[in-house]
């Protein structure tokens, strides 16, 4: 699937530079984890959309995978994937796609909260003389989507589903995982999320409804976790690149964030104390993952080209195309002697959005580049 | 250029839909007003990256045009547009992109504000045995790039390129004005940026260096000026779709807004006051651009598919393929009675960063949907 080999004097920044090596230390890490665990991964490929890196997540090419758009799903079904779990929840207008899916071999369960789209689904299984796998979403901690623990629907949901032999089990996110800094929060926000699912499961089972999958997941739980009995597989996708947000959960060290955005230097203010590059949010995102976090990093940090990050230079502003770089306000650091069509990487806040924004992956290959295509939009 | 006629059944969401009967009005407005004040509207097709789009912003297709990436300007080149400005900083890797296309007969005019920049452009025409036409970027409200009025760099870099027959003239942006709510301060803004753009053309002249281009622009600016005297041309480009930012600004109404997103609703959380979409962030963008207005409009304004705001109702949060939907803080208004399944539209913080999130526009045409591609990426 590599598109092209790239001659380096066509390349123009900003680019998307991917370290496999590290890349390959975060996949393995998480593996082992749940390996130890005794706990299946399905990873989502929501972040890296590439076949080329979800290659690298298998040793055979057929999934478990999680997708966040029905585009990834027919793309990585296209490249032999057959066990896809489309983790949004479903609406009406997506169910022919995933009818095609369906019919091409590949198994494609669907996630749903509400009686309605219980019956949607149910009714268009139905007609197409198909089954539908569906899983139902349990909330754990009030982030998003999902039934909570103790609401009766989701034993008469599950019922409906069950009696039309589409129910295939639960699944939860715990996205407030990302408010916990310290290790103890996260601990407990995996543990919170592994007895939530137990705990729904046992409900199902009283009201002799099997429930085969128990997905659970988010990246820093995933790693966090201490225990994962009665859950059946986990769901994780920044993990394999990492990010500014994630080190900033003490998740993974700077050093191990995969991706970064190669830019030039356009000019600087030295009135102003910055430094002017070609990175702007088009390159970096408008994410701001670290506002909120103890050390904000802007729209990333910069670093040179060697991956060493310069000592609190951040991206502190942006416009399309303009990166700002200065020191972290409060910082005595000095900015670096960069010039005129000198090179940087700045590692990014969230790897998904970063990513997102970009064709693909350059890639160094012994002493080549290589280019890896992403599958973006819906 | 139209790809493809698009199949109602097969849409799914999220996509954009771009309504160009607004666009058209947004577009006549601009044009009437830099008519009456006598000046060349050179519009920035950073925003649309579309030439289905920009093609019904010129009564000829060839230009002029500004553009943020040397993709646009080799897309629109291919596209007939001859005459381009690269609104950029130049750095030395982009310069053999811009001599190919010197080289195929289109003018593109680069953006410089160092001696260090203007060297590496002289050095690399005079090599190349072309001319390549510079202009010297100025700082009219410190937001970004450009030298300030007074500074004696300003004579020295203008007569290198003078001397080598690049110098083209003089382009500021008023970013500043984007913090100007009320009318006399984006009137106010219009002419300091105009005043400081006749000013340094004067220093210049008394250099003995004309200066054939005197730009200026941003998209409130461009509406408000009163009085364009002494500038040769105007630039801006969020103008043609406009957005949340510019009706927070009072450059436009919520009405003129022409792009919005259209998203499914995919479930609800009564115990929150929650609406969920399948429009999060990817589709959104991350822009949050009226977080520092009066009004903080979140990830965007919702709306019945009719174009009618629901009251007070907006997208609270997002994560990747996920909007929520709730009413304002502090507004007493119901959440409407939306249901799986149930579409929307809504309208966007940023037009440019909204649309960059897509491949391209669905586009009512009669009673037919088509599509316009847009050229994202680098």
């Amino acid at each position: 699937m590599v598109l092209a080999m790239i001659n380096l004097a066509d390349l123009t920044t900003p680019y998307l530079l991917l370290d496999t090596a590290k890349m390959t230390r975060n996949i393995d890490r998480l593996q082992a984890h749940m390996d130890k665990l005794g706990v299946t991964l399905r990873p989502h490929v929501k972040t890296a959309k590439s076949i080329d890196v979800v290659r690298r997540l298998f040793t055979n090419g057929v999934g478990p995978i999680t997708v966040s758009t029905l585009k990834e799903a027919e793309y990585f079904a296209e490249h032999g994937f057959t066990d896809i779990t489309y983790a949004v929840g479903i609406s009406p207008d997506k169910l022919p796609r995933v009818l095609e899916l369906l019919r091409s071999g590949v198994t494609v369960r669907v996630l749903l909260d509400s009686m309605a789209q219980a019956q949607a689904v149910v009714s268009y299984a139905q007609k197409a003389g198909v089954t539908i796998p569906a899983l139902l979403e349990i909330d754990c901690d009030g982030e998003r989507a999902g039934l909570t623990k103790n609401d009766p629907k989701i034993v008469e949901i599950a019922q409906l589903l069950h009696e039309n032999n589409q129910f295939s089990g639960i699944l939860m996110h715990a996205g407030g995982s990302y408010h916990c800094p310290d290790k103890a929060a996260k601990e407990a926000a995996a543990e919170h999320e592994r007895a939530t699912a137990v705990a729904v499961r046992d409900t199902l089972q009283k009201a002799d409804i099997d429930c085969a999958t128990v997905s659970v997941g988010s990246t820093p739980t995933a790693h966090f976790a201490k225990n994962l009995s009665g859950v059946t597989e986990v769901r994780a996708g920044v993990y394999v690149f990492q990010d500014l947000v994630m080190a900033g959960l003490h998740v993974c060290a700077l050093s191990d964030i995969a991706i970064s955005v190669v830019a030039t230097v356009i000019g600087d203010r030295p009135d102003k104390g910055w430094i002017m590059t070609d990175a702007g949010w088009m390159a970096l995102s408008r994410d701001r993952g670290t506002a909120q976090q103890e050390l904000d990093q802007g729209y990333g940090v910069v670093c040179a080209m060697d991956g060493t990050p310069y000592q609190d230079l951040i991206v502190s502003s942006t416009s399309q195309e303009h990166g700002i770089v200065a020191v972290r306000k409060g910082s005595k650091a000095k900015l670096p002697p960069l010039e005129v069509g000198d090179q940087v990487r700045i590692l990014p806040n969230h790897a998904c959005a970063t990513a997102s924004q970009f064709e693909g992956y350059v890639v160094p290959d012994n002493n080549e580049l290589v280019f890896w295509p992403r599958i973006n939009y819906w």
